[in-house]
C-alpha cells in the first residue's frame, strides 16, 4: 500500500449537488445554514451554488442569494458550478467571496452529453471554445478539464479507455490553442459505472499519457460501490476527491429516481482517519452537518456513516 | 492485481441474520419464500434458520417450521445456525434437507463475548469445549472457527491483531485437544470496524501463521465501507464471503440500533462480475429476491445496488 497519499483535499458538493435534485424547494436560509456547518468542519473546499439555467435547474434560482449570505470561513475556499459564460458572470459579482475558475467539461460518452446538454461532440466542442473564451476575454482562469461518464454510461454502455483519453484530447486541444494549461483532469462517474478494476484502468491510462496533468476523482455511490472505488483512488495516490455529505445529490439526468447520489464525505474521510490518511476533517462535526442535512431535506440520506457515527466515539468510551 | 481468485463463493445469510433483528414478526410463509427465492438465484450456500434460544431471539421460534418448509433446490447447499449441543440436536432433525457441520466461534474482544453471550473468556472456553464435544459426540464435523469482532469492538475499541490470533489459538487448542481440524477459520467484523487495511493486517498475518486455513470474511457494511473491505479481502486472495441479500440484519448485540448490517449480497456479486470474478450468481435475480425481502420487511434495506440494479440492463437497453 506504498502509494496510499498522506493527505487528500476533498471538495464538499453537497450544497451544490444535493440541492439541486431534492424534489421539495430547499429554502435560502438552509442552504446557508448547511454550507455555514460545513465551513466549521475543517473542509477546504466548498461548492456552494449553481449558476445555471434556473428554468432547467429551479433549485438554483436562490444561487446570488446564497452565496451572499453565507458567513465566509478564513482559509475555506468557496466555489461554485456554472456551464457557460453568462453563469461565470453571475459568479463573478461575487469574486470577493468565491474562488473563481472556470472548467471545461466533456463527456467520454456522446450520448450522454446528448441527454444532459442536448449537445452532439461537434456541437460540445464548439459551445466549450465559446465558454473558454468568454472565461478568457474576463479574465478567469480555466484550470479545470473535467470528463463525466468516464467509467460506463446509462444510455451508451460501457465506456472505453480511449473514449476517456479522445475527451481529453479534445480539452488539450482548447487549452493549446488559447495558450493555457489545466492544473488538473477529473474523471467522473457521473452514473455509477466504475469499479475499483476500471479506476485503476483509466486513472492509470490518464497518468501514463499526462503525467503533468493532476487527477482528480468524482464518484458516485449508485450500486454501492463509490468507496471501493475511492480506496482504489487512494491504493493509486490520488490525493483529490468530490463527495457529498451524507451523500446528497445524484445526477438528475441519470434516468434514475432514487438511485443514492455522491460518495458521502464523512465515509470518506472515515476511511481516510482510520487509514491515517489526513484530511483535516473533523469527523463528528461533518457527522452533524450531516444530521443537519438529513433534517433540511426531511428523508434520511443515504450514508452509513451518518446512521452509524465515527469509531472515536466507542473508543472514547471503550477507554 | 495479481492475486484476484477467478472465483469466489458467497454464504448468503439473509434468512437467518436478517429476520432475527426485524423488530416486526415476519410469518414462516414469507421466510421460506425469500429462502425459495434465494435457492433459484444460482447462490450455491443459504444459511437459512437460527436455532437459538427462542426466548432471546424470538424471530426464530418457528425455526422447524421454516427449514421443514423450503424447496430444497439440487446443488444448494442448505445451512443453519446454532450455538450450542441443544441447537445442534434441533438442526439434526432436519439432516435430510440441512448441511450439518459445526463451528467454534470465538470473539477477539472478550467485552464483545461478555454482551453477546454472557460469558468471560474463561467461561466461554469452556462451552466451546462442551458444545465440541456434543458434536462430535453426535457424529457431527466440527469444520469452522470463527473469530467474532476481529476487527474492532464498540465495547472495548480497537482490536490488536494478537487478540485475533490469540482466539485462532484457543480454538485450535480445541481442536487439537479432540484430533480434529478445521476446514477454514472465519474473520467476522461484527461490529463494522474494518477498513481495508485492517483487513490487510489481519488476513495477512493469520495466513501467515497457518497457511492451512482457509480464510473467510464476514463483512458488515456498518459504516459505509463494507464493500471497500471485501475488495481488499478479493485482492488479498480470498475467496469465501458471508453477505445478505439486501443488506439485510445486522448484529442485535452490538449497541447501534438503525445501523446498516452486512455486506449486500447483490453488491457483492456486482463488484465481481464487473471485474470478472464469478460467483455463479444471476444477479438480476437477486435483486429480485432483494425486492422480496424489502416487501417483507416493510421498509427499505441499505443496499444501493437494490435500487439502481445492474448494468446488464443499461447495456442491454444502449446495445
Amino acid at each position: 500500500m506504498s502509494d496510499l497519499p498522506k493527505k487528500i483535499v476533498i471538495e464538499e458538493q453537497g450544497p451544490r449537488e444535493g440541492f439541486q435534485i431534492e424534489p421539495g424547494p430547499i429554502s435560502t436560509k438552509d442552504k446557508i445554514a448547511l454550507i455555514d456547518a460545513l465551513s466549521a468542519t475543517g473542509l477546504g473546499i466548498i461548492e456552494v451554488a449553481s449558476f445555471v439555467n434556473t428554468s432547467l435547474v429551479p433549485g438554483w434560482a436562490d444561487a446570488e442569494a446564497v452565496v451572499g449570505g453565507f458567513t465566509p470561513k478564513p482559509g475555506v475556499a468557496y466555489t461554485a458550478l456554472w456551464f457557460n459564460s453568462h453563469g461565470m458572470r453571475r459568479a463573478l459579482a461575487f469574486k470577493d467571496r468565491l474562488q473563481i475558475d472556470g472548467a471545461v467539461a466533456f463527456s467520454a460518452s456522446e450520448a450522454f452529453s446528448l441527454k444532459n446538454l442536448n449537445r452532439d461532440h461537434a456541437g460540445h466542442l464548439a459551445a466549450m471554445r465559446k465558454t473558454t473564451e468568454g472565461h478568457l476575454a474576463a479574465g478567469v482562469p480555466v484550470t479545470r478539464l473535467v470528463v463525466m461518464a468516464s467509467f460506463g454510461c446509462n444510455f451508451s454502455g460501457d465506456v472505453a479507455v480511449s473514449q476517456v483519453t479522445g475527451a481529453i484530447e479534445d480539452g488539450l486541444a482548447i487549452a493549446r490553442d488559447y495558450g493555457f494549461s489545466y492544473k488538473s483532469v477529473g474523471l467522473a462517474d457521473s452514473m455509477g459505472w466504475a469499479t475499483p478494476q476500471k479506476v485503476a484502468r483509466v486513472v492509470g491510462a490518464v497518468r501514463e499519457r499526462w503525467p503533468e496533468l493532476e487527477v482528480s476523482l468524482h464518484l458516485h455511490d449508485t450500486r454501492g460501490l463509490g468507496i471501493s472505488n475511492a480506496y482504489e483512488g487512494l491504493r493509486l495516490g490520488v490525493t483529490k476527491f468530490d463527495a457529498t455529505v451524507g451523500g446528497l445529490g445524484g445526477c438528475p439526468f441519470a434516468a434514475q429516481p432514487g438511485a443514492p447520489g455522491n460518495i458521502a464525505s464523512e465515509e470518506l474521510v472515515m476511511l481516510c482517519n482510520e487509514m491515517g490518511i489526513e484530511t483535516g476533517v473533523d469527523l463528528d462535526a461533518l457527522i452533524e452537518a450531516g444530521r443537519l442535512a438529513e433534517t433540511i431535506v426531511g428523508h434520511r440520506l443515504p450514508s452509513a456513516a451518518l446512521r452509524a457515527g465515527s469509531l472515536d466515539g466507542f473508543r472514547r468510551r471503550a477507554a
